[in-house]
Protein backbone atom coordinates (compact mmCIF):
# COMPACT_ATOMS: atom_id res chain seq x y z
CA UNK A 1 0.00 0.00 0.00
CA UNK A 2 1.26 3.27 -0.60
CA UNK A 3 -0.35 6.73 -1.06
CA UNK A 4 0.53 9.24 -4.38
CA UNK A 5 3.93 9.93 -5.49
CA UNK A 6 5.78 12.44 -4.19
CA UNK A 7 5.31 15.64 -6.38
CA UNK A 8 9.40 15.20 -7.48
CA UNK A 9 8.16 12.13 -9.71
CA UNK A 10 5.02 14.46 -11.53
CA UNK A 11 6.63 15.18 -15.24
CA UNK A 12 4.70 18.26 -14.98
CA UNK A 13 5.94 19.73 -11.69
CA UNK A 14 9.39 19.12 -12.71
CA UNK A 15 9.05 21.28 -16.38
CA UNK A 16 7.80 23.68 -14.67
CA UNK A 17 9.99 25.07 -11.77
CA UNK A 18 13.00 22.02 -12.77
CA UNK A 19 13.74 19.25 -10.92
CA UNK A 20 14.19 21.72 -8.01
CA UNK A 21 10.35 22.67 -7.43
CA UNK A 22 9.75 18.53 -7.12
CA UNK A 23 12.37 17.86 -4.64
CA UNK A 24 11.14 21.19 -2.81
CA UNK A 25 7.38 20.08 -2.58
CA UNK A 26 8.71 16.44 -1.66
CA UNK A 27 10.69 17.32 1.17
CA UNK A 28 7.34 19.80 2.37
CA UNK A 29 5.12 16.99 2.06
CA UNK A 30 7.61 14.64 3.86
CA UNK A 31 8.17 17.32 6.96
CA UNK A 32 4.19 17.51 7.38
CA UNK A 33 4.98 14.15 9.53
CA UNK A 34 6.14 16.55 12.19
CA UNK A 35 2.82 17.17 13.09
CA UNK A 36 2.03 13.77 14.59
CA UNK A 37 5.78 13.47 16.70
CA UNK A 38 4.26 14.03 20.30
CA UNK A 39 6.35 15.96 22.82
CA UNK A 40 6.21 15.88 26.44
CA UNK A 41 4.75 19.01 26.90
CA UNK A 42 1.38 19.89 27.37
CA UNK A 43 -1.00 22.96 25.63
CA UNK A 44 -1.45 25.90 28.20
CA UNK A 45 -5.02 24.27 28.73
CA UNK A 46 -3.65 21.10 29.64
CA UNK A 47 -6.00 19.19 27.14
CA UNK A 48 -3.47 17.41 25.44
CA UNK A 49 0.34 17.05 24.74
CA UNK A 50 1.62 19.71 22.22
CA UNK A 51 3.25 17.77 18.85
CA UNK A 52 6.72 19.40 17.21
CA UNK A 53 5.12 21.14 14.38
CA UNK A 54 2.95 23.30 16.82
CA UNK A 55 6.38 23.79 18.79
CA UNK A 56 7.99 24.96 16.09
CA UNK A 57 5.67 27.06 15.35
CA UNK A 58 5.36 28.53 18.87
CA UNK A 59 9.05 28.84 19.16
CA UNK A 60 9.21 30.40 15.92
CA UNK A 61 6.53 33.19 16.83
CA UNK A 62 8.15 33.62 19.96
CA UNK A 63 11.31 34.55 18.11
CA UNK A 64 9.63 37.85 16.83
CA UNK A 65 8.37 38.97 19.84
CA UNK A 66 11.30 38.23 22.06
CA UNK A 67 14.25 38.50 19.72
CA UNK A 68 14.84 42.16 21.73
CA UNK A 69 15.56 40.46 24.73
CA UNK A 70 18.66 38.82 23.06
CA UNK A 71 21.89 40.18 21.90
CA UNK A 72 21.83 42.76 19.51
CA UNK A 73 23.70 41.22 16.78
CA UNK A 74 21.70 38.15 16.61
CA UNK A 75 20.16 37.77 12.64
CA UNK A 76 16.50 37.23 13.75
CA UNK A 77 16.01 35.19 10.22
CA UNK A 78 18.28 33.17 11.12
CA UNK A 79 16.79 32.20 14.67
CA UNK A 80 13.62 32.04 12.87
CA UNK A 81 14.99 29.68 10.17
CA UNK A 82 16.59 27.41 12.51
CA UNK A 83 13.11 27.26 14.87
CA UNK A 84 11.63 26.30 11.91
CA UNK A 85 13.29 23.29 11.34
CA UNK A 86 15.39 22.21 14.33
CA UNK A 87 12.92 19.52 15.66
CA UNK A 88 12.79 18.08 11.90
CA UNK A 89 14.35 15.52 12.86
CA UNK A 90 12.40 14.10 15.09
CA UNK A 91 10.22 12.86 12.69
CA UNK A 92 12.91 9.88 12.29
CA UNK A 93 14.65 9.75 15.60
CA UNK A 94 12.10 10.48 17.81
CA UNK A 95 11.32 13.49 20.79
CA UNK A 96 13.58 13.53 22.92
CA UNK A 97 12.65 14.85 26.92
CA UNK A 98 15.17 17.88 27.50
CA UNK A 99 15.25 15.99 31.53
CA UNK A 100 16.64 12.94 30.19
CA UNK A 101 19.79 13.39 29.96
CA UNK A 102 20.94 10.07 29.39
CA UNK A 103 18.05 9.94 26.53
CA UNK A 104 19.63 12.70 24.89
CA UNK A 105 23.17 11.13 24.36
CA UNK A 106 21.91 8.43 23.02
CA UNK A 107 19.80 10.31 20.60
CA UNK A 108 23.03 12.64 19.05
CA UNK A 109 23.68 10.22 15.93
CA UNK A 110 20.35 9.06 15.08
CA UNK A 111 19.35 12.87 14.78
CA UNK A 112 22.37 13.27 12.43
CA UNK A 113 21.53 10.71 10.45
CA UNK A 114 17.90 12.04 10.36
CA UNK A 115 19.10 15.30 9.42
CA UNK A 116 21.03 13.95 6.90
CA UNK A 117 18.09 11.92 5.24
CA UNK A 118 15.47 14.42 5.60
CA UNK A 119 17.50 17.54 4.42
CA UNK A 120 18.58 15.42 1.72
CA UNK A 121 15.36 15.55 0.14
CA UNK A 122 15.91 19.05 -0.66
CA UNK A 123 18.06 20.56 -3.46
CA UNK A 124 21.40 20.09 -2.36
CA UNK A 125 22.28 23.47 -1.83
CA UNK A 126 19.33 23.39 0.45
CA UNK A 127 20.07 20.64 1.86
CA UNK A 128 23.50 21.82 3.11
CA UNK A 129 21.82 25.25 4.46
CA UNK A 130 19.07 23.41 6.47
CA UNK A 131 22.09 21.20 7.65
CA UNK A 132 24.46 23.99 8.82
CA UNK A 133 21.44 25.90 10.48
CA UNK A 134 20.83 22.56 12.60
CA UNK A 135 24.39 21.89 13.38
CA UNK A 136 24.92 25.67 14.54
CA UNK A 137 21.87 25.41 16.84
CA UNK A 138 23.25 22.07 18.03
CA UNK A 139 26.85 23.54 18.95
CA UNK A 140 25.16 26.32 20.16
CA UNK A 141 28.15 28.89 19.84
CA UNK A 142 26.62 31.45 17.76
CA UNK A 143 24.37 34.50 18.84
CA UNK A 144 21.29 32.83 16.73
CA UNK A 145 22.40 29.44 18.17
CA UNK A 146 21.95 31.02 21.96
CA UNK A 147 18.86 32.70 21.49
CA UNK A 148 16.88 30.09 19.65
CA UNK A 149 18.28 27.37 22.19
CA UNK A 150 17.15 29.85 24.86
CA UNK A 151 13.47 30.03 23.41
CA UNK A 152 13.47 25.91 22.91
CA UNK A 153 13.80 25.93 26.55
CA UNK A 154 11.56 29.43 27.57
CA UNK A 155 8.36 28.09 26.18
CA UNK A 156 8.18 24.48 27.36
CA UNK A 157 8.87 26.38 31.20
CA UNK A 158 5.89 28.48 29.78
CA UNK A 159 3.46 25.89 29.09
CA UNK A 160 4.21 23.71 32.24
CA UNK A 161 3.70 26.69 34.30
CA UNK A 162 0.17 27.40 32.65
CA UNK A 163 -0.74 24.05 32.74
CA UNK A 164 0.07 23.47 37.02
CA UNK A 165 3.25 21.54 36.22
CA UNK A 166 1.37 18.54 34.30
CA UNK A 167 4.32 16.99 32.13
CA UNK A 168 7.02 17.52 35.53
CA UNK A 169 4.33 15.88 37.56
CA UNK A 170 4.03 13.02 35.12
CA UNK A 171 7.73 12.87 35.08
CA UNK A 172 8.29 13.69 38.61
CA UNK A 173 10.71 16.82 37.42
CA UNK A 174 11.65 19.08 40.29
CA UNK A 175 12.63 22.98 39.90
CA UNK A 176 16.32 22.25 40.70
CA UNK A 177 16.15 20.30 37.25
CA UNK A 178 13.74 22.97 35.87
CA UNK A 179 16.69 25.49 36.60
CA UNK A 180 19.42 23.76 35.33
CA UNK A 181 17.84 23.05 32.15
CA UNK A 182 16.73 26.57 31.90
CA UNK A 183 20.18 27.73 33.02
CA UNK A 184 21.15 28.54 29.14
CA UNK A 185 18.13 31.16 29.34
CA UNK A 186 19.82 33.56 31.00
CA UNK A 187 22.90 32.94 29.19
CA UNK A 188 21.27 34.21 26.47
CA UNK A 189 19.33 37.42 27.72
CA UNK A 190 19.38 38.18 31.65
CA UNK A 191 15.75 39.42 31.12
CA UNK A 192 14.63 35.91 30.28
CA UNK A 193 16.96 34.56 32.76
CA UNK A 194 15.31 36.55 35.18
CA UNK A 195 11.46 36.02 34.33
CA UNK A 196 12.50 31.63 33.98
CA UNK A 197 13.48 32.78 37.93
CA UNK A 198 9.89 33.89 38.62
CA UNK A 199 8.19 31.46 36.85
CA UNK A 200 9.83 28.51 38.83
CA UNK A 201 9.30 30.53 42.06
CA UNK A 202 5.66 31.01 41.08
CA UNK A 203 5.56 27.12 40.56
CA UNK A 204 7.25 26.45 43.27
CA UNK A 205 5.07 28.65 45.60
CA UNK A 206 1.91 27.07 44.34
CA UNK A 207 2.77 23.70 45.37
CA UNK A 208 3.02 22.31 40.99
CA UNK A 209 6.55 22.21 41.14
CA UNK A 210 9.02 20.26 44.38
CA UNK A 211 11.86 21.76 45.12
CA UNK A 212 13.84 18.32 45.26
CA UNK B 1 -12.68 28.91 37.50
CA UNK B 2 -9.43 29.90 35.90
CA UNK B 3 -5.75 28.79 35.73
CA UNK B 4 -3.13 30.50 36.43
CA UNK B 5 -2.47 34.19 35.91
CA UNK B 6 -0.77 35.81 33.01
CA UNK B 7 2.91 36.30 33.36
CA UNK B 8 2.08 40.29 32.98
CA UNK B 9 -0.02 40.28 36.28
CA UNK B 10 3.83 38.56 38.20
CA UNK B 11 5.19 41.64 39.96
CA UNK B 12 8.83 39.79 39.23
CA UNK B 13 8.57 39.25 35.26
CA UNK B 14 7.82 42.74 35.10
CA UNK B 15 10.75 43.37 37.19
CA UNK B 16 12.90 41.75 34.97
CA UNK B 17 12.08 43.20 31.47
CA UNK B 18 9.95 46.31 32.57
CA UNK B 19 5.90 45.41 32.09
CA UNK B 20 6.68 44.91 28.05
CA UNK B 21 8.00 41.21 28.85
CA UNK B 22 4.98 40.33 31.27
CA UNK B 23 2.84 41.74 28.38
CA UNK B 24 4.44 39.88 25.49
CA UNK B 25 4.72 36.35 27.61
CA UNK B 26 0.99 36.72 28.32
CA UNK B 27 0.33 36.87 24.35
CA UNK B 28 2.52 34.01 23.75
CA UNK B 29 0.64 31.96 26.07
CA UNK B 30 -3.15 33.21 24.88
CA UNK B 31 -2.27 32.09 21.23
CA UNK B 32 -1.13 28.87 22.22
CA UNK B 33 -4.80 28.67 21.33
CA UNK B 34 -4.31 28.48 17.90
CA UNK B 35 -3.26 24.44 18.60
CA UNK B 36 -7.04 24.20 19.22
CA UNK B 37 -8.40 25.74 16.07
CA UNK B 38 -9.09 22.65 13.59
CA UNK B 39 -8.90 23.76 9.59
CA UNK B 40 -10.61 21.50 6.86
CA UNK B 41 -7.34 20.31 5.84
CA UNK B 42 -6.46 17.10 6.59
CA UNK B 43 -2.66 16.00 7.46
CA UNK B 44 -0.75 14.48 4.34
CA UNK B 45 -1.77 11.20 5.40
CA UNK B 46 -5.30 11.70 5.95
CA UNK B 47 -5.50 10.89 9.54
CA UNK B 48 -6.86 13.93 10.73
CA UNK B 49 -7.66 17.88 9.96
CA UNK B 50 -4.78 19.83 10.56
CA UNK B 51 -5.15 22.79 12.97
CA UNK B 52 -3.97 26.71 12.65
CA UNK B 53 -0.22 26.31 14.93
CA UNK B 54 0.60 23.64 12.37
CA UNK B 55 -0.87 25.18 9.74
CA UNK B 56 1.22 28.09 10.41
CA UNK B 57 4.75 26.37 10.85
CA UNK B 58 3.94 24.60 7.65
CA UNK B 59 3.29 27.98 5.64
CA UNK B 60 6.80 29.44 7.24
CA UNK B 61 8.49 26.57 6.60
CA UNK B 62 7.31 26.77 3.10
CA UNK B 63 8.50 30.62 2.57
CA UNK B 64 12.54 29.41 3.63
CA UNK B 65 12.39 26.71 1.17
CA UNK B 66 10.28 28.53 -1.86
CA UNK B 67 11.03 31.94 -1.61
CA UNK B 68 13.45 31.24 -5.06
CA UNK B 69 10.22 30.82 -6.79
CA UNK B 70 8.48 33.95 -6.21
CA UNK B 71 9.45 38.15 -6.86
CA UNK B 72 13.41 38.83 -6.08
CA UNK B 73 12.40 42.36 -4.48
CA UNK B 74 10.18 40.13 -1.46
CA UNK B 75 11.61 40.99 2.22
CA UNK B 76 11.86 37.13 3.16
CA UNK B 77 11.47 38.02 7.13
CA UNK B 78 8.59 40.01 6.84
CA UNK B 79 6.83 37.18 4.65
CA UNK B 80 7.83 34.27 7.73
CA UNK B 81 6.43 37.19 9.84
CA UNK B 82 2.98 37.21 8.24
CA UNK B 83 2.91 33.60 7.56
CA UNK B 84 3.57 32.72 11.47
CA UNK B 85 0.66 35.21 12.69
CA UNK B 86 -1.91 35.28 9.56
CA UNK B 87 -4.26 32.60 11.19
CA UNK B 88 -4.11 34.02 14.93
CA UNK B 89 -7.37 35.64 14.42
CA UNK B 90 -9.03 32.23 14.01
CA UNK B 91 -8.52 31.93 17.69
CA UNK B 92 -11.96 34.28 18.15
CA UNK B 93 -13.51 34.20 14.46
CA UNK B 94 -12.85 30.71 14.06
CA UNK B 95 -11.64 29.10 10.86
CA UNK B 96 -13.02 29.90 7.55
CA UNK B 97 -12.91 27.62 4.53
CA UNK B 98 -11.33 29.54 1.64
CA UNK B 99 -14.26 27.44 -0.40
CA UNK B 100 -17.07 28.92 1.22
CA UNK B 101 -17.06 32.42 0.11
CA UNK B 102 -20.12 33.80 1.72
CA UNK B 103 -18.61 32.72 5.07
CA UNK B 104 -15.45 34.47 4.08
CA UNK B 105 -17.42 37.85 3.33
CA UNK B 106 -19.22 37.56 6.89
CA UNK B 107 -16.08 36.60 8.49
CA UNK B 108 -13.99 40.02 7.96
CA UNK B 109 -15.04 41.91 10.65
CA UNK B 110 -15.07 39.57 13.23
CA UNK B 111 -11.52 39.15 11.96
CA UNK B 112 -10.71 42.85 12.08
CA UNK B 113 -11.78 42.33 16.25
CA UNK B 114 -10.19 39.76 16.70
CA UNK B 115 -6.73 41.21 15.96
CA UNK B 116 -7.21 44.02 17.35
CA UNK B 117 -7.77 41.96 20.71
CA UNK B 118 -5.11 39.70 20.59
CA UNK B 119 -2.03 41.61 19.07
CA UNK B 120 -3.62 44.20 21.25
CA UNK B 121 -2.21 41.77 24.48
CA UNK B 122 1.23 42.83 23.47
CA UNK B 123 2.92 46.11 24.05
CA UNK B 124 1.64 49.24 21.61
CA UNK B 125 4.78 49.29 19.16
CA UNK B 126 4.71 45.42 18.74
CA UNK B 127 0.94 45.05 18.47
CA UNK B 128 0.95 47.85 15.77
CA UNK B 129 3.60 45.94 13.99
CA UNK B 130 1.76 42.99 13.84
CA UNK B 131 -1.61 44.66 13.01
CA UNK B 132 0.21 46.23 9.83
CA UNK B 133 1.28 42.50 8.62
CA UNK B 134 -2.00 41.03 9.25
CA UNK B 135 -3.62 43.88 7.44
CA UNK B 136 -0.99 44.03 4.54
CA UNK B 137 -1.80 40.38 3.84
CA UNK B 138 -5.36 40.81 3.94
CA UNK B 139 -5.05 43.57 1.51
CA UNK B 140 -2.32 41.81 -0.76
CA UNK B 141 -0.70 44.68 -2.49
CA UNK B 142 3.04 44.26 -1.57
CA UNK B 143 5.11 41.60 -3.04
CA UNK B 144 5.02 39.77 0.10
CA UNK B 145 1.64 39.35 1.08
CA UNK B 146 1.24 37.97 -2.55
CA UNK B 147 4.68 35.44 -1.84
CA UNK B 148 2.40 34.71 1.67
CA UNK B 149 -1.37 34.28 -0.06
CA UNK B 150 0.36 31.95 -2.53
CA UNK B 151 1.84 29.62 -0.20
CA UNK B 152 -1.04 29.83 1.97
CA UNK B 153 -2.98 28.39 -0.77
CA UNK B 154 -0.27 26.11 -2.11
CA UNK B 155 -0.14 24.16 1.34
CA UNK B 156 -3.89 23.09 1.43
CA UNK B 157 -3.49 22.28 -2.51
CA UNK B 158 -0.75 19.46 -1.92
CA UNK B 159 -1.87 18.46 1.16
CA UNK B 160 -4.98 17.88 -0.49
CA UNK B 161 -3.77 15.91 -3.52
CA UNK B 162 -1.55 14.00 -0.81
CA UNK B 163 -4.82 13.23 1.40
CA UNK B 164 -6.34 11.78 -2.04
CA UNK B 165 -8.51 15.12 -1.92
CA UNK B 166 -10.47 13.51 1.72
CA UNK B 167 -11.18 17.87 2.05
CA UNK B 168 -12.53 18.27 -1.60
CA UNK B 169 -14.94 15.30 -1.30
CA UNK B 170 -16.49 15.79 2.39
CA UNK B 171 -16.91 19.41 1.30
CA UNK B 172 -17.77 18.78 -2.76
CA UNK B 173 -15.20 21.56 -3.94
CA UNK B 174 -14.31 20.57 -7.90
CA UNK B 175 -11.39 21.70 -10.07
CA UNK B 176 -12.46 24.73 -11.38
CA UNK B 177 -13.18 26.43 -7.67
CA UNK B 178 -9.50 24.66 -6.68
CA UNK B 179 -8.26 26.42 -9.88
CA UNK B 180 -9.98 29.64 -8.85
CA UNK B 181 -8.87 29.86 -5.41
CA UNK B 182 -5.09 28.55 -6.56
CA UNK B 183 -5.07 31.60 -9.10
CA UNK B 184 -3.09 33.70 -6.66
CA UNK B 185 -0.31 31.27 -6.92
CA UNK B 186 0.24 32.39 -10.60
CA UNK B 187 0.18 35.52 -9.55
CA UNK B 188 3.08 35.36 -7.38
CA UNK B 189 5.11 33.22 -9.63
CA UNK B 190 4.81 31.49 -12.62
CA UNK B 191 6.48 28.39 -11.21
CA UNK B 192 4.56 27.67 -8.51
CA UNK B 193 1.20 28.46 -10.42
CA UNK B 194 2.07 25.46 -13.01
CA UNK B 195 2.47 23.17 -10.05
CA UNK B 196 -0.68 23.95 -9.15
CA UNK B 197 -1.91 22.95 -12.53
CA UNK B 198 -0.11 19.39 -12.31
CA UNK B 199 -1.13 18.53 -8.88
CA UNK B 200 -4.73 19.69 -9.75
CA UNK B 201 -4.85 17.77 -13.11
CA UNK B 202 -3.18 14.64 -11.57
CA UNK B 203 -5.72 15.08 -9.10
CA UNK B 204 -8.60 14.98 -11.72
CA UNK B 205 -6.78 12.02 -13.62
CA UNK B 206 -6.33 10.05 -10.22
CA UNK B 207 -10.41 10.62 -9.59
CA UNK B 208 -11.05 12.28 -6.82
CA UNK B 209 -11.39 15.56 -7.95
CA UNK B 210 -14.04 16.02 -9.71
CA UNK B 211 -13.88 18.68 -12.82
CA UNK B 212 -17.24 20.21 -12.00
Amino acid sequence: MRGPPSPSELPEVNAAGGERLGRQLGFLLEVDRAKTVLRRSYLADASRRENDAEHMWHVALAAFVLAEHGGPGADLAKVVAMLLVHDIVEIDAGDTFVYDTAERAKKVDAERRAASRLFGLLPVDQAVSFQNLFEELEEGASEEARLAKALDRLLPLLLGWASEGRTWAEHKVTAQEVRAVNAAVAEASPALGAAVEALIADAVGRGFLPEA
